[in-house]
C-alpha cells in the first residue's frame, strides 16, 4: 500500500466509526519512550520513523507534528501529496485542530493518550471522541504481533528490596492519602515494584503490562499469561494476581465507589474513563513508585558501581583500539560502534546496549541524535573530532557514557579553538561533578552550573545537561533531571543522573562529555546547619588529554581531573591486558 | 481598647453582618508590599506589626499566620489569651480553616484579597462570603485618614516615554488578545503608565488608586480628586478621565458584554466580582504594564546610572566616616543609619530612603530583616562585623546597596573563618555580576551561580539572591528575580535586579554584599548563534579589602574586583573632598 492508499483506507474506517478525523500518536499502550513494532502505527501510516510525533488525519487534510530534531528526516520520509509537516512547538497541534477541525468529531484511541496529552489538545471548537477500537489496526495488514518475551524475576541481590516490601511502602502512601488503589501503567513501575524484568523492547528490559495496586498491598498484574513462567508466578507470590494484559476492565469496574489514584501524565486515558464510568472516584496523583524507584537503594548503588567498573574495561579497550589498533582510513562510524559493542559483549552480566550508540565523526558529531546508517556511515578520518555516546544494560546496572576524542595519528594537532571549546565543555562537566548543594535543591537549578564556562564565550548547547538513569531499567528515567524543561524535583540520595554538557558546530564537529553521577550525602562541615548532597562519579573513562588546555583550568578543576584520571587508572588498568593498561597509563597521566 | 475588647467588638460586628468569622490580611486595597496607616487593620486588631500576615477570627478561636521571619516578633506582640500563632507555610490557613471552620460562613473584604489569594483558602468545607463593608472599620475609633499626598507628573526626561505612547502600546496588547479593557490595581502600574508619582507611602513614591485602560488607549483613573492638581490633570490629558478612588463601580458596570482582563494575582477580588455581576467577561491575564515597566528604557537606564553615581558619593562619605571619623565606642547602629541618611540628603534629586536602612552590628547583622529600634540599638564595637543595607529614592532612579565591613581601629584583624566566608559571599556576588547568558534564561536559574562558592563549604543563605528594582518606584519590583521561589520570567535588556548573596551565623555576625545590576545585550563572539545578555554593575562602592582572602580568588574574579575598584575610584573620587578621596584610594587599591 502507498501512503495515499493507507490514508484513504483509514478515512474509510473513520467514516465507519462515525468520526471525521483521528489522532495517531507515536505511542503504544504503555506510553513509554520506546515502542515495540506492533505499536508503530504512526510509522506504518506516515512513513515517518522518528521517536516523537503526532499525526492528525482530517477529511481533507493530514498533518504530522514533530520537533526540530526530526524536521529534516520527516520532510524526507513523508509523502508531501498526503502529509503536511508542522513543528510541534511553534505550530502546536491544539491550535491546528482549532483552525482546521472546528465543528468536527475527532477520534482517538484512549489507550494511546494520557489525559494530560488530551488536555493539551482539547478546545471548545473540536469534539474529541474515544474509540473502542483503533482504526489503524483494522487496515494494517501483517501488523507485527505484540512482544511476548518472558518476564523473569530480578534477583533480590540486584534489586536490593523484596517486592513485598516495596508494595507495602506504596500501599502505605495510598492509605495516608485516603486512596484505595492506584493504576500503574508505566512498565518501569511494574519492573521495579514486582522485581521483574523482560525483553519486550530493544534496549530496555521491560515486560509490558499494567497493574493495579491496592491499599492493602495486594495487586493485580495485567500481563499475557504466556509471559509468566511458573517460576515467575512463584516469585510474584500469592498477593499478586496475574490476568491477561487486555483484561483490566473487570478489575476497574469492581472499584465502584472507591478512590483510585491515576497519574494523568503516564496513564492511558482509558483507565480514568473506565473508572469514572464504573462509578469510582478518580484522583490525579503521582505514580507512587516513581520517586522510590529513582532513589536507588544500597544494593542498586553497589550494582551501579560494579557495572560501571566492568563497563569501563570495555571502554578502555575501545578507546585504546580506536587510538592504536583500528586501521587508519578504513574504520567507519558503524564499525567503531560494533567494535565497542563487541568489547561490551565480553563483559560479565551484559544484557545489551542501553540505547543505539551515537558514533559520529566530524560533522556527524554535531547532530545531537545522530545514528549512523549504511547510507550515512563514513570513514573516521585522521585528525578530526569523533564523538561516541553509548551505554550498556547489565544485570546490576545501566550505563551511559560519552567521550569525544581527536583522531590520530600521533600527538593531537587539534585546532586551538576546538581545544578551547572542549575545555569549556569539560569545565562545565567538572563543575557539576564536584558541586555540593543543599538537600531540597532541584535539578533544573543545577543545569546552569554546567553551562557557565560555555556561556562566558557566547556558546551553549540545545539540550538538557542530564537525565535520570534507571537500575537495569531505562537509560532515560524520571523524575529528576538537570534541565530547565523538567519539573523542579528535589534531588535525593541514590538518584543517578547523567552529566553531559556539549558544544556543536553544525557542519563541522560536535563535543559532548558524559559521566553518570550518583547523588549522596556530603560530609558535614564547620557551622553547617543544613544537610548537603554531593555526587559520586560512576563512569570511569579518560578524557582526551590532547584536547584539554591546562592553562584554562582553575586549580580545583585541574585537581579534580588529575584525581579522576588517577582513579580511572587505578580501578580499570588491573582488569586490562598489558597493552591496554600501558595506553591507559598514558591517557590518564598528569596534564602537561 | 485591649486586644480582647477589640476581638469581642469585632465578633459583635460579624454577627450583625451575618457571618461567623472574618479574614483580616495585612493588605490595603492596592495589595502592595507597603500599607499606609489607614490600611493597618491587622496591626490594629492583633498588635502584630510585621509586614506579612493573615488573621482569621472564628466564633471561639482566632489565629494569626505569619512566616519564619516574624515568629519571634509575633509571639511577643500577640495576646496569647486571644490569639493562636501559626506558621503560614507549615500550618497553612486553608488547612486550619478546613479543620476549625467546617460548615461556617467566613466573611472577607473583597477589596483586600486577590482572587488568587482567596483561591488558596477555598475549600468545600467552608463558605467564603464577600462583605459590603469591612467590619474592622466599624469599630476602629480614630482610624487614620487615607493618604492624600498630591500626584505629580513624572518628568518625561526621567520617564523616557510619553504616557500616551505607553497607553497605546498596552492598548495594542489588549486588542491583540481580543480584550476590551484591563483593570489596573497595582499602584506601580498607574505610576508607570501615567508617568505620575505620589507620596502616599513612606518609601515608595506612589499615588494610590486604580485605573481602567481601554483597548482604544483611553483610561479612567480612580484617584481622590484633591490629589490631582490642575497641572497633573493637564499632564494626564483628555484621554484620561479622573474619578474618585472609591467609585469604579459605574465604570465596571458599563462594561457589560465586554471582555475585561484582570490580573488575578494583583487585583482585589472586588473587581472581578463586580464585573461578573455586571455581565462582563472576565479574562485572567498578566497586568500588561508589568513587563514593559520592568524593562527600563534608555532614559531610565541613564537615570539609574546617574542616580547610582551620585548615591555612591554619599556611600563613600559614609564608609569613610565609619572607618575614620565616627567616635569609637560611642556610635550606635541607629546613629550610623542616620549619618548615612544625612549624607544622602545632600545628594541632588534625593527624595527619601527606598526602605528603612538595615544597620546591624555583630549578631544583629545575622538577622536578615533587622531594623534597629531604640530598644535594640547598640554601639558598634571595635573589631566586629557591621552590615548596612540601605537605598535612596532619587527622581532619576532607585538605589539599594549592602556592604559588610570589619570595624576598626587599625588594619583588619578579622578572624580567618569570617574572612573566608566573606570571600565566598563575594565570589558568588562577582560570579553573577560577570555572567553572560543566552536570552531566554530566567532569573531562578541564575540564583545558583551566586551560591556555589558557599555551597562548596556547606554554607548557604535563606533568601533569594536578588529582586527587581523600579525606576523611582518600588525597591522590590517584579516580575524578574534571582530566586528559586519566583516564576521563571526570562531576563530581558533594561531590567534592574539586585545581586545580594549573604552568609549569616546566628548570634555572631551576618555578611551580605549587594549591588544593582542592569541587564543589557552582550557583544557577539566567534561562532555565536544566539543573542546573549550580560550585566552592567550600577552600584559603586568598595568592598572591604581587609575581609578578602586574595588567595581564594580565581584570576578572573580578582581581575573583576580590581577593575571594579578602579572604576569606583575613577567615577566617585572626583566628587568627594580630599580626605574622602584619599580614603577611597586606599579602599580601592589593588589587593595584596
Amino acid at each position: 500500500m502507498t501512503p495515499a492508499e493507507r490514508l484513504a483506507a483509514l478515512r474509510n474506517q473513520l467514516a465507519k466509526a462515525g468520526v471525521d478525523g483521528l489522532l495517531v500518536p507515536r505511542a503504544d499502550e504503555n506510553l513509554g519512550e520506546y515502542v515495540p513494532p506492533a505499536g508503530e502505527r504512526l510509522a506504518w501510516l506516515t512513513g515517518f520513523t522518528g521517536s516523537a510525533g503526532l499525526a492528525i488525519v482530517l477529511p481533507a487534510a493530514a498533518a504530522l507534528f514533530t520537533d526540530g530534531r526530526y524536521s529534516t528526516q520527516a520532510a524526507q520520509q513523508l509523502d508531501p501529496a498526503c502529509w503536511t509537516l508542522r513543528h510541534i512547538i511553534e505550530q502546536p497541534p491544539g491550535a491546528w485542530l482549532r483552525e482546521n477541525a472546528a465543528g468536527l468529531r475527532i477520534g482517538y484511541d484512549p489507550w494511546l493518550h494520557s489525559e494530560a496529552m488530551l488536555g493539551r489538545l482539547k478546545s471548545a471548537e473540536v469534539t474529541l471522541v474515544p474509540l473502542a477500537a483503533n482504526p489503524v489496526d483494522a487496515i494494517w495488514a501483517n501488523r507485527p504481533a505484540p512482544p511476548a518475551a518472558p518476564a523473569v524475576p530480578h534477583p533480590l541481590a540486584h534489586a536490593g528490596r523484596a517486592a513485598e516490601d516495596k508494595r507495602a511502602e506504596a500501599a502505605a502512601l495510598l492509605r495516608e492519602a485516603g486512596e484505595d488503589a492506584v493504576v500503574l501503567a508505566d512498565a518501569h513501575s511494574l519492573a521495579w515494584l514486582f522485581n521483574i524484568r523482560g525483553g519486550d523492547l530493544e534496549n530496555t528490559p521491560l515486560a509490558l503490562g499494567f497493574a493495579l495496586l491496592r491499599s492493602d498491598g495486594s495487586a493485580e498484574l495485567f500481563m499475557e499469561p504466556q509471559k509468566l513462567s511458573p517460576e515467575t508466578r512463584a516469585h510474584l507470590g500469592n498477593a499478586v494476581t496475574a490476568r491477561p494484559r487486555t483484561e483490566p476492565a473487570a478489575a476497574l469496574t469492581a472499584l465502584a465507589g472507591k478512590a483510585v489514584r491515576v497519574d494523568p501524565e503516564v496513564t492511558p486515558a482509558w483507565f480514568a474513563e473506565t473508572l469514572r464510568a464504573a462509578g469510582a472516584k478518580v484522583i490525579s496523583g503521582d505514580d507512587p513508585t516513581r520517586l522510590p524507584r529513582a532513589c536507588k537503594n544500597p544494593a542498586e548503588q553497589a550494582g551501579a558501581r560494579a557495572a560501571h567498573a566492568r563497563d569501563a574495561v570495555a571502554l578502555a579497550r575501545f578507546l585504546h583500539w580506536l587510538s592504536a589498533v583500528a586501521p587508519q582510513g578504513e574504520t567507519t562510524e558503524m564499525m567503531a560502534a560494533e567494535r565497542l559493542l563487541a568489547f561490551r559483549r565480553e563483559v560479565p552480566l551484559f544484557r545489551g546496549e542501553s540505547f543505539p550508540a551515537i558514533s559520529g565523526a566530524g560533522e556527524h558529531g554535531a547532530i545531537i541524535h545522530y545514528r549512523a546508517t549504511p547510507a550515512s556511515d563514513r570513514i573516521i578520518r585522521a585528525w578530526e573530532a569523533y564523538l561516541i555516546d553509548s551505554g550498556g544494560q547489565y544485570l546490576d546496572g545501566t550505563t551511559d557514557v560519552t567521550r569525544t576524542v581527536w583522531t590520530g595519528p600521533g600527538p593531537a594537532p587539534a585546532p586551538d579553538l576546538l581545544r578551547e571549546r572542549y575545555t569549556r565543555v569539560l569545565q562545565g562537566h567538572v563543575a557539576l561533578a564536584m558541586l555540593r548543594f543543599p538537600q531540597g535543591v532541584a535539578g533544573p537549578y543545577l543545569d546552569t552550573v554546567a553551562r557557565t564556562a560555555l556561556w562566558q564565550a557566547g556558546l551553549d548547547y540545545d539540550h538538557g545537561t542530564g537525565h535520570g538513569v534507571g537500575s537495569f531499567l531505562s537509560v532515560h528515567e524520571g523524575p529528576a533531571a538537570f534541565s530547565r524543561a523538567a519539573k523542579p524535583i528535589a534531588l535525593a540520595p541514590g538518584m543517578i543522573l547523567s552529566d553531559e554538557p556539549g558544544y556543536y558546530l553544525p557542519g563541522h564537529y560536535g563535543i559532548r562529555i558524559e559521566n553518570l553521577l550518583l547523588v549522596k550525602p556530603a560530609a558535614r562541615q564547620v557551622d553547617q546547619v543544613k544537610d548537603f548532597l554531593e555526587f559520586e562519579t560512576l563512569t570511569l573513562a579518560p578524557y582526551d588529554r590532547g584536547l584539554i588546555v591546562p592553562a584554562m583550568l582553575s586549580p580545583a578543576e585541574r585537581a579534580w581531573i588529575e584525581s579522576y584520571h588517577a582513579r580511572v587508572f587505578a580501578e580499570v588498568a588491573p582488569h586490562c591486558d598489558a597493552e591496554v593498561a600501558d595506553w591507559l597509563q598514558q591517557a590518564t597521566a598528569p596534564l602537561d
